[in-house]
């Protein structure tokens, strides 16, 4: 087989490096030779490359025109410009495409199976869900016999290592994220990550996998961490949770429920015991049950496993559906609205006094038919303020947002109110 | 694909059910039609099968001679008669076997695998390891661009749930025994369970996938979970650890050391979250770093769900290595003893007086230069006798062994002295 690599970053010089050092291995694995025919980069120079064996391409595009190249292995990011305009002539020209691309198959997955089956080609992006875990294969083949009702997880390292650091060393949320981009687990612009869309490019996939429904990221409900203050994850421990950044996709009555958001989770579920830079996903399925997998999320080498994984697989001729199943066999289903959710909340009302506020929020629930389960009140010392906590017990999120829009009006209110959702049922 | 069932246990006749029922998603899946031609079982009546159209077999082992079968499953169960007879005829006749039978891999899983290669067909056996987690797939394909050093874990569901009925409810071994027995997480024999040989079985199994050696089940260390009793539970719940059932596989100077054993695992660790009937696998691998599976280890559904998946991948043509290579590329690798483990070990000394066994113990120990953590002295006030605990630092198996004999000798000891490895380093 032969392949070219589009990007030689962290990942894709992991990947060549792998490659070139283990091709007895590889081979005896596959029963096929991998060979590296071309690369492409934004600077060829520095690259420890063997440009007498291995062809150079100034444009990544140029290689979708090589008939040399029977696989094309997607490693440059963005889910348009070179990325995807490469990706779509690979597969034009019967090319299979291996991709560590989670926006592009958010955005574009439906599109791009449908055009790889047109032209008798694969794509595989293990890489591009829960970094070096093998989810899509497992559910694609490991539980292919589950009808799976919903899958969940810790789908962002960036988020899990700052919610975690605020947690072990009590930091605050903006010096949380600096020591994440110092040792490079948050980009310099970490909007994407800490603004929960990169875990809602990643439970899109996960969904049409899991539910035979198309990719639907623009229906995605999306929160991310930019709220959780450091007395949040405080008061969160002293009630037995920690906070973690979920990405759900559930079935309900027909209808995919696909959202990410903090959550409150009890210390003794294990996803509240996944830290750091790992990632979590649950899958619930009609005869296995609950499986989890827990692994690392991102990474030099674990992405670098993933994509040559599924280079092995190719090599090896597994093939499955791209998606869960043939494009002409997914069917479109409807999405639940955040305003038809239900849970648990958790409230936090900082005020310069109690008393006023406390009767206004148990009011604004009460009118609502929400039952409070715990009301706790927390001095402030820094700022000789009150804080107020609320957990409530099960509610329609649409009576929430009523209430939150209640709370932040009222008088005695300085400070947004901050809901945070309780993971009761995980 | 044609397939047979051998065997209609609650596993096959669940497999049965499910591909009867759901054949419009399984040819969508695999893009293959599977037809079950042939079942055989002990006793035909009361099967809810339309013989009409599927052969009946008084005697399993003459499907092997149907040249309408393409595929047996083996579901039949041990590690010799029918089952045997039956895997090596219809490999013989190039026939693909699907199985769970953990005992029939892990004694004759080289010699099978050799058959199979011999005779250009395929053997399937990911629900013969961690019920329903996909552990076989995961690392014989998702993760077969690592180099793993050690795979570990809970592979035995009825063990893990009478450690975790003995540590929830305060139950005797017996009675948490019972207990299990009674939900059918337990056979009425379950000596091979407790005994820890069912975890060797499939913790060999797993050695040969993880580092590319030979199936190996005589030289598994194995102790079963017999000698811990509830006040080992309780004071291991003092210590902040709790007690967990540990198969275990590592390469250490190019040796294969694997063990069964009961382990202290400290409670903030994933493995001492993995309750009642669920298995769990860690798996260490040089790119992935490490990779954790959660799920049921046992049961009719999980079991199937694997069985399934195993029969889809091959109606799928997803062929890998029957083991980890193929058998000419294996190596034998050489074992570790047990007496050249080494670990932290929980002593419990049970006397009428501790005050002559605590120098003894302790001098014992310091004659092999053995260091102490902790030393507490308990009150058994229902026998008026005392329990001495000492967690030692780090030492070599054999001189542990040493200070074994030695204690147990001693005319202070009047209950064998119970020593169990403490999972420092999970």
């Amino acid at each position: 087989m032969k392949i070219a690599i589009a990007g030689l970053g962290t990942v894709g010089k992991g990947v060549y490096d792998y490659l070139i050092d283990n091709d007895e291995v590889v081979s005896k694995r596959s029963g096929e030779n991998i060979e590296i025919v071309a690369v492409s980069a934004r600077s060829k120079s520095g690259k420890d490359i063997n440009f007498d064996k291995v062809k150079w391409y100034d444009n990544a595009l140029d290689m979708a025109e090589d008939e040399n190249i029977d696989t094309v292995v997607e490693l440059i990011g963005g889910d348009s410009g070179v990325a995807l305009d490469l990706f779509v002539k690979s597969l034009k020209n019967n090319k299979n495409v291996v991709t560590a691309n989670k926006a592009i198959m958010s955005k574009h997955g439906n599109y791009l199976a449908k055009l790889a089956e047109e032209n008798n080609v694969h794509i595989y992006y293990e890489a591009a869900v829960a970094g070096g875990i093998p989810v899509v294969k497992t559910i694609k083949e490991g539980l292919s016999s589950n009808n799976i009702t919903s899958i969940l997880g810790i789908l962002n390292g960036t988020c899990n290592y700052i919610l975690t650091q605020m947690e072990k060393n009590s930091l605050s949320f903006n010096d949380a994220l600096k020591d994440a981009q110092k040792l490079g687990y948050a980009e310099a612009d970490p909007s994407f990550d800490i603004g929960g869309i990169d875990a809602a490019h990643k439970i899109s996939i996960l969904s049409c996998l899991a539910f035979g429904s198309q990719i639907d990221f623009e229906t995605v409900d999306v929160v991310g961490i930019e709220n959780i203050d450091s007395n949040d994850i405080k008061y969160a421990g002293e009630l037995g949770f920690k906070i973690r950044l979920i990405a759900e996709s559930e079935i309900e009555n027909n209808k995919v429920k696909q959202r990410v958001r903090p959550f409150l989770i009890a210390n003794d579920n294990i996803l509240a015991n996944v830290n750091g830079p790992d990632n979590a996903v649950l899958i619930k399925g009609d005869m296995i049950g609950d499986l989890t997998l827990i692994g690392p999320g991102a990474g030099k080498l674990p992405t670098a496993s993933a994509v040559i994984a599924d280079i092995i697989d190719l090599a090896s001729k597994r093939y499955s559906n791209i998606l869960s199943f043939k494009t002409s066999d997914i069917i479109q289903k409807e999405a639940i609205s955040s305003g038809e959710f239900s849970g648990k909340y958790y409230i936090k009302i900082n005020v310069e006094d109690g008393k006023g506020v406390l009767s206004s929020a148990t009011k604004s629930l009460k009118d609502r038919d929400i039952s409070v389960e715990q009301i706790i009140q927390k001095n402030v010392a820094e700022t000789k303020t009150v804080d107020i906590l609320i957990i409530t017990d099960i509610a329609k999120e649409s009576d929430i947002t009523e209430v939150e829009i209640e709370l932040n009006r009222s008088e005695y209110i300085k400070k947004k109110v901050n809901f945070i959702s309780v993971g009761y049922n995980f």
